[in-house]
């Protein structure tokens, strides 16, 4: 066999053993050394194949593609700093438990570490920060070769679809030159299939855990962020049978599409409630289970840490449950889904009422809210009463997923949120959301402040590319927002220099380059205009103009009367 | 002592530490968990502090000038993502040698690990691509850990510093509250100074090396990419008496200001004449002496391989020398300043006139080339024409840094030229370039590619908070001009769509997004009378547009009169 020959059979190998471990999608950043691959990619039907010449954004769309669709998706670049741009996405993809299959091509060994251009240490490169870290051999002609490869993308993908799911690296080296043959058929596989074990818990342990429950006189559920494709309906199953509240993130996306007896059952205004004393005071619980990651909401964090519940139940499929609260008391390894077919038949009681009458009339408050000049949660409210259902909302981090932990009010409508909570970063928020959109084909909005826009501006290089359908609404404060709730904002010395940091810079030209529609937005009223329009291309940039101290004073007075009412009702 | 008196002392004894240790400049990205040493250097006099929010940018900025100073460089992040976007320019002042001194701060132990946001593993996160990483412990009252970070910073910056000089990493964790007392007083550090011992050859070492240059008959001088500020007379002194020809890489900058009696010696047409087999077989040396870098000049590298002289010497300080191509069979581990003293005495000879002549005629056919419509190399000359004295050029990798190699012809004029080559990445050169204008603050000059420019356009996001005096030159081909010189670009399949990746974008809209001065160019007669205006604007965006195919035509067409000129001489 020739050279091409050999390298051919092991990237259509390679290729081979992708799609056979269900991937479907790959998104590649251009590059020399990475040739065999991509061509082999290129030439495959079936797969989806993406291109993003900024490797920091093409990792966070795949992230994006990956989350959206619940499916491994294959990173491919060249070798040198290409694969270190990977890194930011692949750390957010390991905390937020994504399955990345990210694919470094890399230099022969004869051109490791002696100075060859482009040729950095790439073996285990992202450390910690993934799964599983392969470093292949090179295409030969050799039967074990070929088992290996068989075996190892198998194994990669076994591991990056195990929970606690995530991000797994092989890096590939080539030998020049790098051309592959096109007509040469895909070789047959030696690894046939793989199966897999259910999850489930030994009746024991399922009536230790039913018991802990039933016998709990104040209980409450946090949903905190919940995997794409969850089964809702056997939540509320859950719920409606312990008739406890469910304290709702807006990632739990338990928001949405809440059956109508539970309707009660939904409390999404905990972060203000928990502001208050009084209320705090009132609804000290003794048993709290959690799903899901911990919650946004700072109050919640505070409170548990404070009032230290007997009895704190965190549901976690990974042995590294997690709990930066120091106050999990019990830990359930396993599925969701295994914990809520365990059935507490509990009848509702007054403490549930205390849950559902202050979030009432916290929602009352909350729906009458105007802000003021400069405010920014007007905006946000303003934009999720008109989200269509049957859409999909993008969070940055920050304030954005702030705003909708207090404005995204529960609804009937099917409108699924996303954010990038794995580390909270506002990086890569852009291209993530283009991920999203190009996974699930919905209608996408995306709420996201100007720093974090900046940051990943290049995400929208995608769109030069690939059809895309996304608004994104960009809240101009002018720097660094959230800042200005810490106690730095007060502190005085250096503040707009080390954390305002205000650019000055709008958006309407970067609107203009990448032949987006574009408004400029002063008032709600001109932004609720501004959503009603039609979309004319398929990128959308609404820049809201805001004011940092403006909105802090807003969001405070909001809570201060939400905190009035509920002491007073003390 | 109260918690916020000992979180001063640490911060301030930290960066007390460094300044003993030389540094003099901060590059620094917003974020909370950072504020206390942000606070401490930004409350110090006598440090430099800049700001940029994209820390991907930030890295290749604070690179900029390390690189461009020869000082270490401190960046300061907040903890998470922010930190993994370091990783791209860590990896490059690895391969290049720049003393970054990186400063990632962290949660506290109680908050890494269980799921508290912004908290990733910080740990040795950039593996084997920094030299150092140590783990700060937490403030405390107490004099171990007052001596720990005394040394510790000390000990990191003398890593940093010593050859092989590279990156360090230093993650240091901070407890709520983060605020500092500003009035109070640096503490006395325990740690008082550090000498350093110098390098030199013993009297055999040096005298063996000088026989093997002193019987060699056919010898040439490879000068790589040299260190800025190295001792170039003594350089020329001891090529001078050798009386070798040297192959000046343009990154050695020994093209300019060469001295009047070794112009004949600086050959810098190398990598036209290497394509000649004719002059190939005339001028095979016995002996070769390197300095520097390998150079960026492929067919050197292919020749050096195919001819295997008998004695090839690489200087490098490091034990890890490059040699990439395997026929290095002589090392000197030492500075090039120790080889540079070795005077061997010889007489010219006719093989250093081979070299001599053929540049010349090269450089004949160079000197009148005038390109053809779309191509690039017309436009690098006219700018390298143009450049004043007592300027910089920084050029992108890929296609600039080899029109760089082929037009820019030694001079006397005072321009240091600078790129990435560490690892010869397209990204972060933006940002590399407006640090090394910040740090010698002399008109600087960009040679860039559209997909380069693209990729780090936010490294213009640095000049929001901090004079800059940069023109930018875009050579704007659409997509990935380098990739029509492979093998790829005649395999027809998926060409375009993997490797050209045009994305349509021009970037006017960036010009006035950062009221940039810009202008679009397409012959060089426009070209040279828009390098003739006055610059208007701190930042100057000329955007020069060409055509992949007629470049690669014209590039080959050049050097094939060149190849026919020599061969035509045998």
């Amino acid at each position: 066999m020739d050279n091409r020959t050999v390298l051919t059979d092991y990237v259509r190998r390679m290729t081979a053993a992708l799609m056979m471990a269900d991937v479907k999608t790959v998104v590649i950043s251009p590059g020399s050394r990475s040739t065999p691959l991509a061509y082999a990619f290129a030439s495959t039907k079936g797969l989806d194949v993406y291109m993003q010449v900024d490797e920091r954004s093409a990792a966070y769309f795949a992230l994006g593609l990956a989350k959206a669709s619940g499916n491994p998706v294959v990173l491919l670049c060249t070798s040198g700093t290409a694969a270190s741009n990977y890194h930011p996405a692949i750390t957010e993809a390991y905390y937020a438990r994504i399955p990345l299959i990210v694919i470094t091509a890399d230099r022969p060994h004869e051109l490791r570490e002696v100075g060859a251009p482009q040729a950095i240490d790439q073996i285990r490169m992202y450390g910690k920060h993934v799964k599983y870290s392969v470093d292949f051999p090179l295409a030969e002609n050799n039967p074990d070769i070929e088992d290996f490869i068989d075996r190892h993308i198998s194994r990669a993908l076994s591991v990056a679809t195990t929970a606690p799911r995530g991000p797994v690296h092989l890096n590939v080296p080539f030998r020049e030159p790098l051309l592959i043959d096109f007509n040469r058929e895909t070789p047959k596989m030696t690894f046939k299939k793989r199966f897999k074990s259910v999850d489930s818990l030994d009746a024991s342990t399922a009536q230790q855990i039913s018991q802990l429950l039933a016998t709990s006189e104040k209980g409450f559920i946090i949903a905190g962020e919940m995997p794409i494709g969850f089964d809702k309906a056997a939540f509320w199953n859950f719920a409606k049978a312990l008739e406890w509240p469910v304290l709702c993130d807006p990632l739990s996306n338990l928001r949405t599409e809440v059956p109508e007896q539970c309707i009660a059952l939904c409390i999404d205004h905990y972060d203000a409630l928990l502001k208050s004393d009084a209320f705090k005071e009132k609804v000290v619980p003794d048993t709290v289970i959690r799903f899901g990651a911990q919650p946004v909401a700072k109050p919640l964090s505070l409170y548990l840490k404070k009032v230290r519940p007997a009895t704190v139940i965190a549901v976690d499929e990974s042995p590294e449950f997690r709990d930066s609260l120091g106050v999990v008391t019990h830990h359930i390894q396993t599925s969701f889904e295994t914990v809520m077919k365990i059935i507490v038949d509990k009848p509702k009681t007054s403490y549930t009422e205390l849950w559902t009458m202050a979030n009432e009339a916290a929602s009352a408050i909350t729906n009458k809210y105007e802000g003021v000049a400069g405010d920014e949660g007007i905006f946000a409210k303003t934009l999720f009463e008109h989200l269509p259902t049957e859409s999909d909302l993008v969070s940055g981090s920050s304030m954005p997923i702030r705003d909708v932990d207090t404005f995204f009010r529960k609804t009937d409508k099917d409108i699924t949120i996303f954010a990038n909570r794995g580390t909270n970063g506002i990086d890569g928020v852009v291209s993530t959301a283009f991920g999203i959109q190009t996974a699930r084909k919905r209608p996408t909005w995306l709420l996201i402040g100007d720093l974090s826009f900046l940051h990943d501006v290049n995400g929208l290089i995608v769109t030069r590319f690939h059809e895309a359908d996304l608004t994104i609404v960009i809240i101009n404060n002018d720097g660094g927002g959230i800042f200005s709730y810490l106690p730095q904002a007060d502190a005085g010395n250096h503040f707009e220099e080390l954390f305002g940091t205000p650019t000055g810079l709008t958006f309407g030209h970067i609107a203009a380059m990448y032949d987006a529609q574009y408004a400029a937005i002063h008032t709600p009223e001109e932004f609720g205009m501004e959503l009603d329009k039609a979309k004319e291309k398929p990128v959308r940039i609404i820049e809201v103009f805001t004011n940092r101290q403006a909105n802090v004073k807003a969001h405070r007075d909001l809570w201060k009367q939400i905190t009035d009412r509920l002491d007073r009702n003390e």
